[in-house]
């Protein structure tokens, strides 16, 4: 059976879920839409609701339903959510949390492959890293198909810090936050740059008698995430937009470059992890990994990062 | 201060308000947003999460921030949608739900109406009849910009029950649940007109030979409802649709023909309470409303939505 | 090769064509478009100018490029504008017109079906009900993949001058323009209903004196296509839109129903050309034909436009 | 009378004004657009055949019409492409264009300036930087509000032209095409930077033999325009495209940084004439103008650009 360009199956509908069937729906990204989740329950309630919203005159009539492991035989994408999250208040038990998790990657991934090796897998499940190294190294999967959202969230929110800052669209902020999805993500500033400004002469630019600290921008970067699990109890208006950035470049066979989490492939020689550094989208999915240079203290961060999965990793039980 | 006419005030975040500020900016329907909850971790939390998706490259830089009631002052729309929701498994007691929710609507207008009476007003919080009904009249608001959302998200679930039985697009379904936004609403079979194809021969065209049972058809359009809050424990996405859906037509001065709620202004000799009928929507508003020919069942069945809606008002001892 | 779902061929890129071009693009309904024109430099220029436009942050990165035949191999849809138009000022000479271009759809086909049965072809050329015959009846190819926009058009113009009158969205108006595509179109009044209050009150509900002249709206539909080809010199932009409609309910699989052009399989005792009457459009094309029940007027019209189009055919020697 | 947000004025529909009105409406930028032109007919013909499209259920119901000075009383934006253009094939006789076209300027904005001094002006006709030297100066109109898309042109054509070389997305490729819009833009190469990556290590990173040729993208900049021209017989879509990323950007107050024409106010020392340099645009219009450091041979060509539109100011005469 060929693949429906037009046919999204999401894992895992509750508050990350069905930010991403919404966010997929008013772009108008697929044509139908499947829903999988232990609580068939939630699953159908968002179906039934998100349906109704269809009558509207502006949508397309996308089908959304809820669906079981065969529908990932024609989609075009999978969108794995599933598992449990951190929690608002919680110092959160990574090494828990990977635990749990991998065992249920496994059991999901285990369920895909016997439908498909075509649709393209985007990863959103935490520890991101952890969970895109397991499903990409323990199943025979094509690995340029499996595409970790990673620090594109991160990446986002430093834009906008940075944006807020100048009073500027972010759009103008360029540059990525590389490294682990998580507590070791880390900004490469020798990548920032503002509209074509550079990052440098920027405060000058702009007359502010305040220095822009960096610190200041990397901190504010972990603590943001903090700030709305704690404010509203989850996350998931952002990651729902990152999905749908990988999801449009990969439809539209943009050819776009952005952070993304994947198997390390030598890159900075490195093999044994997952992280997130430059890569290049196109509709085959990643179709290319920069291995751009990067500053001593940058390196020095990225392997920070390296080894932080690895012990997550090793904490899980994963070679 | 004259009215910006991207700015939006949604009063209210939790699960419709942020659906509402989701679609909206998705729609990118607004430049600015301010978020007011007495829940002021909330409105903050969404705030935050939303912004973190405008560093994408498809989204329009908008402001979303949390406010006060003075932002009100140049706002071009309010949507209210605070106060206590019907929760799962739950018979509803409306009597209860129409005198608390009635003492927070009087709360809302109180300080609303010390900053504008230019501002558009999107009512969603329920008993929507109620609460359409006393913030039109007991404040000295113009009438055509208090817009209840009532029945028109009941005539969406219509449509897709419908075009379900079709399986065709719920776009080519036209026609009215008008009444009561809840129990007393009720398809206006007489407006029902799909595809142009009329609805006497549906089955005959698609050579269906299970005839459609219109009482089917009416129970499962008020059953929904409730199996969405069953499901996934509140309703969001299909009412913030419905809201967007008035919102453009006010935003781009559509003249557009939809049913919603307004207080009755002696059509079919109402005049005591607010209930959902066909009218116009354009810049100014509520621009006209059609008191259509409705044959003598569907003529009572409006009269039994008056009855209950004014039931609910005694009940709150609203005038 | 499979069908890329994303890819469109545009044929003939004059003003038609290019408008057409331009409504895909803006809204994103392919990842590559490839024209073919017999005057490639003017291919070539759109080409260029277009992806220019790419370059915006809300563009996807859609490849447009100057083609061949070939490229319709992977092609998901065929849209063929070629071929001599009406100019301003002009009685056209329907049948000159219908052998000339005649012989340039069986020199397109003969091309197209070297490399594809899997396009949906969308056929826009004029004599459009004789364009859409030949191709469907002289090719080994799917029939219900040749979709011919016929009286899509003099639809939309009729609900834009009905909603005129009224001063109201056109998106109200619902009903259909049948026959042929051209002067023997006629409007189905029977389908007609503005907004679910029928057709016949209107004038009442909306208090206007002057009664709907039925007359005046049928001449006034015929005259439109004239006025824009002699105040401008040739109609592009609406028929873009209708060209883009078809294209959005094939790739979303919205089963819609649509007045388009086919050859008549039987309906209303009708075989021997092309027509439109309303049709279900899925992503499998044209997947229903529906013989709506006419009264005794309006079929006379049809079998006018049957007449009219088989001397078309006649004239230009096609059995 | 307030401005209203939704309506935007065109002056002049031939091929590049029928494409601003064409996106317009296709992006859903405005609620109101009224045409002018000298040549009624060809505006009429516009206003009818866009209007038709307006009945697609995905379109809203914006109303297009033909217009007079009059409309710019409660206008938003008054975009202005009236004039003659450079034909294919002409070697463009600069001065005698700027001559005949500072002319229709002066008799265009004495009409404006009788009715508005809120709308934001978009300037496309050319010599653009002429054209928006001569109303910025001569009128009493406020100089923020006047808006030359000058370079943004070019800037896209460069990135689409860098983007190609790499077979990438265009959205990836930041910097700006700096000072005249026309023979003397010039890449400021100190300003591009690809994905973050920088500019110079682009070719190691995709592992190119071939090293890019800064030359080559220079020439081949100015080059494509002459080539759409030749080709086609004129350009519009890019130049649509820009006009539309302006008004976004104004619609939305979005503080976005564009390279864009309005008269030099000191900036690098310059004060008698238009230039294109980066500059904010928020709901106001150019609220800052960036005096970015350029290198010595940039420096150089910024001074060549005021030096080429200083003398065509005076050619036409202009102080």
């Amino acid at each position: 059976m060929s693949v429906n360009r037009g046919k999204v199956v999401i894992i895992g509908t509750s508050n990350v879920g069905s930010a991403v069937l919404n966010k997929i729906t008013d772009f108008q990204l697929a044509s139908e839409i499947a829903l999988i989740d232990l609580d068939m329950d939630r699953a159908r309630g968002e179906a039934l609701d998100t349906s109704h919203a269809m009558s509207s005159p502006y949508s397309t009539n996308i089908k959304v339903h809820t669906g079981t492991y065969e529908d990932c035989r024609d989609a075009a994408f999978i969108v794995i959510t599933a598992g449990p999250s951190i929690l608002p208040g919680e110092t959160p038990d990574r090494l828990k949390l990977a635990s749990t998790n991998t065992k249920i990657m496994r059991s999901i991934f285990s369920e895909i492959v016997k439908y498909t090796k075509e649709a393209m897998i985007i990863m959103i499940t935490n520890p991101l890293d952890v969970a895109t190294y397991v499903v990409s190294t323990e199943f025979d999967y094509p690995r340029e198909k499996i595409l970790g959202t990673g620090t594109m969230l991160e990446t986002y929110r430093f834009r906008y810090i940075l944006a807020e800052h100048y009073d500027m669209d972010p759009k103008n902020i360029h540059g990525y936050v590389l490294g682990e999805h998580g507590n070791d993500a880390f900004v490469a500033w020798s990548t920032v740059n503002c509209a074509g400004l550079g990052i440098d002469h920027l405060d000058e630019y702009f007359h502010f008698k305040n220095k822009l600290s960096r610190k200041e921008v990397e901190q504010g970067l972990i603590q943001t995430a903090y700030d709305v699990i704690n404010l509203k109890g989850f996350t998931n208006t952002g990651i729902a937009m990152v999905a749908c950035r990988f999801i449009k470049a990969i439809l539209y066979n943009e050819h776009t470059i952005l952070p993304c989490a994947a198997v390390m492939n030598g890159e900075y020689g490195m093999r044994d992890v997952a992280l997130s550094i430059p890569r290049m989208i196109s509709q085959d999915g990643i179709v290319r990994s920069l291995e751009v240079h990067l500053p001593e203290d940058e390196m020095e961060k990225l392997v920070r990062a390296q080894k932080s999965v690895r012990a997550a990793l090793d904490g899980a039980g994963v070679k």
